[in-house]
Order: C-alpha cells, then sequence, then structure tokens
C-alpha cells in the first residue's frame, strides 16, 4: 500500500481525523504517531492519567462521523524545525520526531485539516473529509503500545480503527475476523484437547497430549514420506553444545541475544540449540567424504530454543521450545540445483495436501548491511543469482525481499494463504556457502583433491508448533482423514450391536486407522454429537440393517452424506482418502 | 564375596603381599588401601614424587611371587589406637583411619604376614602365603584414585591384580577382557559408523549418523510396538521448565547439583529436564480426569540432562544428554498390579528378543536415611509391600538392595547380563505414591468423590545411549536383522547382473528392509569383504545360475552358509526372523 493509493489515503485520513477526535474530547493528550496499516490505521497516544479503553471507542467514532461530516479540506505546508518545535513545545513524542528529522534534513510538513487541527505529516491523504466512506470504518480496539515500540519507554494507549473503500469490504472483512476467533488455535487446541499449558512449565513451552502429539506426528511422518522418496537420511543430535560450536559457526557472535545459556557445575558454559545446522556439519565432517559420497543428506525433527522476551509469546504461534523439522544437505555446487528443485517438489507437495496456496519469496541480503550477514559480496550475489534463476526455470511468480536473508545465505521463503485469507510464513530453502567455509568442509573430488562442498537448509513445515496452529485455524478443526488423531468414531446403535461393531472396529485398526469405539450406555444421539463434536472425519453407524446387510453406515464430516457399504468398499475409500 | 569365603581370602591376601613388594622396592611409599574386588585385588599407594606407570608391574609380580613363595603366615593382633597411630606416625591416610575408627569404638587389628610386614586391618586371608595359586594371578594395571574417592584430596597411584582360584578361571577372564576389547562399543560405534563426537560439541553429547539413528530408532520402534500392545500413548513436552515445576516436585531440593541451569535474558530461571515425570504429571492434570479415563499411560522417547562431571563421561556409557523411552502410567491403587504387571511383561519380552538374561532387583529405600526421600515411612512399606508381593506372584529370583529407591517411590531394576557374562542396569519400573501427592493428582471415582492417583514410572530400554552401547557389544556389533541399519547387501558378481539385482533390491525395499547395492566395478571379492566389513546380517548374490533360475543364493552371517531360494522364500524368511 502506497501512499498514492486511494485505499491507503482513505486510512490515513481517518487516523487524523481520529487524533482530532481525542483532541476535542481530552485537550490534555497528547498524540504522537497514526499510521495507516494493513486493515485500517491507528494512533499511538498519550492519555496522561486517563484511562481509555474499548467502551469510549464509541463516543469517538460517534465524533469522527461528525467531524468528517464537516467536510473539512486536508492541506499540506512546509515548515521550519523552528516553527514545528513551536507547536509542539508541549508534545514530547513529537518534538523527538521533529528533532530527529531535523537532524537528518529531512523536509517537514504540517498538515492542517479544516482550520482546527494541524499534524506533523508526510502526507497521503483524501482532498477532502467528505470523500471518507463513513459506513466502511469503524473504531476496532484500544491497546497498549511502548513509544517507538521499546519497552523501555513509556506505554501509550493505541486506538485501532479498521477502515475500507466499502462498506462490504469492512463486512467481510468482520466476518472473517469473527470466524478467525472461533477458529482460534488456543481455543479449538483446548476444545479438541491438542495441548496445553502448565504455571509451573511456563508460557511459551506447550505440552502435547497424546491426541496433539498424534496430530504433530501425522504431519512429521508426511514430511518424512515426502523426504524418504529424495534420499533423506534421519540423524539424531544434543540439545546443548559447548560454546565453541557457534564461536566457530559465527552464531556466537551474531545472535548471543537470543540464545539459551546453560551452566553446568564445573563452570563450563554450553548453549541450548537454536538451530541445528552446526552440530550437522559435525556429523558430515566425522569421516572424509568421498565425491562418490554426495550429496549427504540429514534431517531430523528436533526442539530448538528461542530466548524470546516473554511478551511476545502466545498460543502456538511463538514458543520458546520450536520443534523444526529440519534439513540440510551437504552437497557439491553441480548439485545445487537439483537439491533445490527437490525440496521444492516436497514443499509443493505437503502444502498442496492441505489446499494451501504459495506465495514464493526470495529473501536476499540487504547490500547497505553486510555486518548483518556472514561472507563476501560476491559469494552473495552468486547464491543468489542461482536461486532466482531456479525461480525463473520453475515459472513461478515472486517477490524478491531485500535484508530478509539468513546470516548466512539467501534463502527461499514460502507464505500459505490459508482458508481465511491470511498468509503465514512456513517452509524455507536457504542456499549457505559461508558455513561450509567456515567449518572447513569438502569432499574428495574425482581428481583426488579436496573441494568445497555447500550447504542447503530445508524445512518443510517449519515449526512443528507453528504450523499445527495454523492448519487448526485453516480447517477449523476438520483435519484431513490422514492427520486427524482420531480418524473414526464406531457407535453401535444400542447394547445388541455392540459386538458386531467390535468386529468393525478390528477390522478399521487392524488397518491401520485410528479409531473410538463408543459402547457405552448413552442414547445414539448423545454418542453422534459426542463424535461430531469432536470433529472426527467420519463415523459408522451400526444398527440392525447394516447387522443384516453385513454392511455399516458411514458418514462423512465434511459432506454430511451417509451410505451403507461393506467394509471393504470402507478401507478402501479411506485409503484413497488418505493417499 | 564375604571375608570367609576362599577367593576373598586369596585376593585379600595378594593385596597385602603386593604392598609388601611395593614397599620393599619403594622403601618411601605411604600404603593407603587395599581391598578385594570383583575380579582381584587392589592397592592405593602415595609413590610420591614416583612415577609409576604398567611397565613397573612386571618387577612388582616377581617379587610378589618370591615373597610369597617363602610360605609367610598371617596373623591378627588387637591394638590400641595408640600403637596403632605410633607405628604409623609417617603414614597420613592409615592415620586417617585409624582416628576415624578410634572415634567410632570399633576395634582395631594389626596383620601380620611373616615376620616384616605389618597392616592395619579387618582380617580374611589365607594362612599362610604359600596357599596362593600363583599361576592364578597377575597384576592388571595402573591407574589414578583420589584418596577416598573425593578429587579435593591427593591423587593416589592405584595398582590393580586379577586373582582366581585356578589358572583356568584367570585365562578365562582374561579372554573375557580381550573379547571385551574387541566389542569396545566406542571402537566397533566408529567402525560402524554409528555415532561420533566432536570436539566444538563436547564430551558426553554423542551424534549419531544415519545408520547410528536407524539403529536407535529400530530399538526404539521395537519398545514402542510392545507398548502399543498395553495401550500406551505418545506425547511430547519441552526439554525445559521453570524452576516452579521442580519445586513442587521436590527435585529441587534433592537434586538441584545436578540440574543444567538456563539463564534467560529476562533472567528467569529455567532448568534443563533431568527427567520428564513433572512434566507428564502437567499433561495429566490439564483436564478432570473421571475414573473411566483411568489408567492414563504416556510415553515419549525424549533426551533429559544431567550435569556430570566431565572425568565421568566416557562413550555412550555415561553421556550429558541421555535419550530415555520413558513412560508414566497415572492409575489407581486398584490397577497398579496389573499395570506393573503390563509393563514387566514388556521388559521380558524386550530384553527375550536380544537373548540377555534378565536379574530381578527390588531397590528400597533405606530406612536409616528417610532425608534422602519424599514422603512417610508408612507409605514406603505399602509400595515396597506391593512391588515384592508382584515379584512373589511372578515366581522370579529377586534381591533386595536397601537404599537403591528413587527419590519418591521403591523401584523394580531390571540387570540384564551380556553375551560376556557382564551385566548392565537397563529397565525399570517404579512405583510412585509421592509425586501424586505433591501435584495433588487426582480422579473423580465412581461415587464421584476425588480419589488420590498413584504413578508408574517405567522405562524399558532405559537409556538408548547406554542400551546401544550394551547391545554393540553384547553382539559384537553383530546385529539381529531387524536393528541391523543395513540388513542386506544385494552383490551382483558382474555388470551383467546389474539389472536382475536392481529388481531383487527393489523388491526387498518394497517389502520394508534397509538394503545396499554395490553395482561398483569393484571385484567380486571386494564386494563381499565391504558387506562382512559393515557385518551386515545377509548378503545375496547375483551370478548367472540365479537369474537363470529366477532365484537369488543367500548369505547369512551368523550361519555363514549359503542356499540358492526364490526371492519370496528370502522374504519369508526374514519376516519370521524379525518376528
Amino acid at each position: 500500500m502506497e501512499k498514492h493509493d486511494s485505499l491507503y489515503k482513505i486510512r490515513h485520513s481517518f487516523a487524523h481525523v481520529l487524533a482530532m477526535a481525542v483532541l476535542d474530547t481530552y485537550p490534555d493528550a497528547k498524540i504522537a504517531i497514526g499510521p495507516a496499516i494493513d486493515t485500517g490505521f491507528y494512533y499511538d497516544i498519550d492519555f496522561g492519567e486517563e484511562k481509555i479503553s474499548d467502551e469510549h471507542l464509541k463516543d469517538l467514532q460517534k465524533k469522527m462521523k461528525k467531524i468528517a461530516g464537516r467536510g473539512l479540506e486536508f492541506s499540506g505546508t512546509p515548515v521550519t524545525a523552528e516553527e514545528a518545535l513551536a507547536h509542539y513545545k508541549n508534545n514530547p513524542y513529537k518534538t523527538e520526531l521533529i528533532q530527529e528529522f531535523a537532524a537528518e534534513n529531512k523536509e517537514l510538513t504540517f498538515y492542517k485539516t479544516g482550520d482546527d487541527f494541524i499534524d506533523l505529516c508526510a502526507g497521503g491523504h483524501v482532498e477532502n473529509t467528505k470523500e471518507l466512506p463513513l459506513d466502511a470504518f469503524r473504531l476496532d480496539k484500544v491497546a497498549g503500545a511502548y513509544w517507538r515500540g521499546d519497552e523501555k519507554n513509556k506505554m501509550l494507549t493505541r486506538i485501532y480503527g479498521l477502515a475500507f473503500e466499502t462498506k462490504e469490504e469492512l463486512d467481510t472483512h468482520l466476518k472473517m475476523i469473527e470466524e478467525a476467533k472461533k477458529r482460534d488455535h488456543r481455543k479449538l487446541g483446548k476444545e479438541l484437547g491438542l495441548f496445553t499449558f502448565s504455571e509451573l512449565v511456563g508460557p511459551g513451552l506447550p505440552l502435547w497430549t497424546p491426541k496433539g502429539t498424534l496430530l504433530r506426528k501425522a504431519i512429521d511422518d508426511f514430511v518424512w514420506e515426502l523426504r524418504a522418496e529424495k534420499g533423506y537420511k534421519q540423524v539424531t543430535i544434543p540439545h546443548i553444545t559447548k560454546e565453541d560450536l557457534y564461536k566457530t559457526s559465527g552464531h556466537y557472535d551474531k545472535f548471543a541475544d537470543e540464545l539459551f545459556k546453560v551452566g553446568s557445575r564445573e563452570g563450563k558454559n554450553y548453549f541450548l540449540k537454536p538451530m541445528n545446522c552446526p552440530h550437522h556439519t559435525q556429523i558430515f565432517d566425522a569421516e572424509p567424504r568421498s565425491y562418490k559420497d554426495m550429496p549427504q543428506r540429514y534431517a531430523e525433527t528436533t526442539m530448538v530454543y528461542r530466548d524470546e522476551q516473554s511478551g511476545e509469546l502466545g498460543g502456538l504461534t511463538r514458543v520458546l521450545s520450536i520443534t523444526q523439522d529440519d534439513a540440510h544437505v551437504f552437497c557439491r555446487e553441480i548439485q545445487i540445483k537439483e537439491e533445490m528443485n527437490a525440496i521444492w517438489d516436497i514443499v509443493e507437495k505437503f502444502y498442496g495436501a492441505f489446499n494451501f496456496t504459495l506465495g514464493v519469496h526470495l529473501s536476499f541480503h540487504d547490500p547497505e548491511e553486510m555486518d548483518k550477514y556472514l561472507g563476501t559480496p560476491e559469494v552473495w550475489a552468486s547464491s543468489e543469482g542461482l536461486i532466482e534463476e531456479i525461480a525463473k526455470e520453475r515459472g513461478v511468480d515472486y517477490v524478491v525481499d531485500l535484508g530478509e536473508a539468513a546470516l548466512y545465505g539467501p534463502k527461499l521463503d514460502f507464505r500459505a494463504t490459508d482458508s481465511l485469507g491470511r498468509t503465514h510464513q512456513v517452509a524455507t530453502i536457504q542456499l549457505d556457502r559461508n558455513l561450509p567455509e567456515r567449518f572447513d568442509l569438502t569432499c574428495i573430488n574425482e581428481n583426488g583433491e579436496k573441494e568445497r562442498i555447500v550447504m542447503i537448509h530445508a524445512a518443510i513445515a517449519g515449526s512443528l508448533e507453528r504450523f499445527s496452529g495454523v492448519m487448526i485455524e485453516h480447517t477449523a478443526g476438520n483435519f484431513p482423514l490422514r492427520f486427524s488423531p482420531t480418524q473414526v468414531a464406531v457407535i453401535p446403535i444400542a447394547e445388541p450391536h455392540n459386538e458386531y461393531a467390535q468386529g468393525v472396529n478390528d477390522a478399521l485398526v487392524a488397518a491401520g486407522y485410528r479409531t473410538t469405539m463408543n459402547t457405552s450406555k448413552d442414547g445414539f444421539g448423545k454418542k453422534v454429537r459426542a463424535a461430531k463434536k469432536e470433529k472426527l472425519p467420519y463415523f459408522i453407524v451400526i444398527g440392525d440393517q447394516d447387522i443384516e446387510a453385513n454392511k455399516v453406515t458411514l458418514e462423512s464430516r465434511d459432506t454430511g452424506e451417509s451410505e451403507q457399504l461393506s467394509i471393504e468398499e470402507v478401507l478402501t475409500r479411506f485409503n484413497e482418502e488418505v493417499q
């Protein structure tokens, strides 16, 4: 969204009108910044002693409509720093911004809305408040926000507004939000009994129940199945290491703050691993490798740890213990393309199975901040060139994101769009010519010479925690058959049907399906409701007619339809669906 | 081995004779303690500036034989502390012992060997050195040992001797040692490419290669298979926790020294988990449980961490990161017996499959050291009574070990005897009425009342690292078919056989077997030697005759025999062997 977009202008203008409404009601409030954002706008405001909450929004919104209805013109005028500072002498936030802009010799402009209100602002507004679509906006919520996002600063009050061009767009967005709330993975995770948090263990550290573990395992098994076809082998590493490993890898210098430090009684320093690549290099490097042994493809599903600030923790989206399905390919230069394409194939198959649409981002380095990375500009240029070449050859649309590269190399990042239209950072493929340099990783080539190899880092589901959260919301807990912790409920209508039902259940279990059988004395309706509440993909009902016909009645969660089938037909259908 | 056993007398007497030989050669040496041990004896000696190594042993041994040959009588006399102290006025070690014994009012005795040598000693000797079987003993090796095992004390020189009643017994033992050296899991692990250690990662932190990971996984999958039959479900927990969890569990007070502390940037204290039980209680406690939900059986193969002293680390036997196949059953009092028996069944099946013989130890608490444990004497008595009852009902021989219980309850410990006759601590089943108390774990019983539940802790392989090490030595790397990382080598005799061999290989892979196919230009003999070096359970040779007969030639590692079979017959044989 650019300054010239009409939607940007609408949202940014609403921010000014919000500030006007606030100052009209609370003349002592000090306004800080008020940008347009993805779904509307916000304004950060210091209300002093006044406590502002969601219940104040109704009045503010009414006042905003009144102000906009007055048909005020937006007009900008350049000002000197002195003029600006004089105007804002009682506002420390604007004062700080003005001093900064002045120090950078930036041009300062004041934007007026009618005659009453002036805001320090770079522009991008509608011409007149009459143009604002008053039925396509609403004030949304109040939140706390540190001034400039720094927790050392004062906490301001942020008022969020939603704004679109039409009422229909606003309604669609509100409906999506409503649906997203229903699908919140924290809520569904609890209802479906997938994971839990314990106050004794701490926030950001999910504990997975048997059902949740089955879900994780089904996801992970699928990744393994796809990887096995491409020759990946499982390896196993410990979760800690002496700091020497990260001194060699370079992570120590760049990331020491985000690493969990582990103290031992002998005073040795260990770290909890925040990634697996340095450990995996040590397996590759344990013996000399011939070109005949290349590539070596190591994969491992294992937890890594990041010392996140506790304010950033929430549900499965941001956790302290992240289970990565992490792979590292050690290969020769001439093998890079084939290996990266093989991983890309896996990514497409994996996300395709869940009906996610994938966006491709080439995360490249920012040439103006070379100190954030390891390696020379030449190595970066060559790696990035190769990645772009692969993307072009596959004929996909892609976006280049400068400054989003990993410490050691550029990345191919995939973003999945879910059923509510939200995008999530998911799989990643990274090309790394720096760690092989730092760990001096080589193979012996056809001429008997040492040849520097390259590393490719690849995660498919990425973080099993985050992916589980995304998938729960994407499917609203209606997991595809293969991934459902319990796949089928077998429900005898009444006691005389229990024995036959047991046989059906046993046949399903023998075929590898996860079932639940309800032979309690509960009424039939109650049994069906229990199965539906668990969102099981199928349930099988057994009554007199089924037993007579030597069949079962299969009902599908997704179609709502039921059919009388033989157990063989049921298994055939299930096997096809799982494939 | 008691003081009155003839073997004890022989070994203890040799220790005295060793001291005599040492003092004869090194008159300034100060002798400390010299007990009989499992395979012979040792004597800890302070040699002052003198450096003693294995090469000095030959002369000492010769001198010992000479001394013994003189036919010296052993005779004991009570002495007062004053007399004893006067005799040892230049020996700080004996002085320390005498002062301690005197403080405890213990009777002191001096044992003379002939007229020349006196040692402070509680007795247990042959009557005359003539009785010592000089062909059934030898000095073995020199090692360092802290005085009284405390690293704060001076490091003494420990001279080990082997001693048996007959030359045959000594020879058998030497042969076993020789064989054990060949089978050393550190050596075989490297030769078979199973695991590696990295100086950058640190000692005690093994990194498992693809082959080693297959071995671990095959072991673990077997445990899961046995557990699945008994209704165990997999759960997943993070490796760290706030200290609150261990404050509630009681581990904080009892084990803080052995825990790895994890520091976060916000100054919160985390611990790396040294066990999984406290985390698992939080999954059980995440929702109210009805008696209908009981028992809940949680299992997880996951790493735990113990802050071992680095001097104690070696190979896979003692590591900092221990992978436990750990299970916790949350059950009602009335379910304890059935659940413990079910675990015992798993243990028997598991170790039976590897041809280990199992010894059963009841590890009970030491009533004189109640401060080492959680819980009341009554709870302990009841738990121990129940365990002994189960052992009796199963009709097995068992040993009661006082003082070997866990912090929270008594244990059923299993010791496996390997093919070299050595025993290893392996599986464990522990009954715990204390953690449920501390975490207030309950279920709602038939009367709608809260009922305190109990926990059973169970590990089958125990530590996957230690079990792998034991199994490598037990089998000398000749893993049973099911557990072999690579199971079959397919070897075409020459190039024309490659295509047919590929078909055979594909059929084996499709049936789930792990194969390697050697189509290199190496000669046939070289290919076979490579397969044998890897100790693969089977190799399949493909030549003209095989192709003509539409068969393969299967050779077994264990029998050395080869047979022409159809591929179906091979698969039938393999499937039977895996079962």
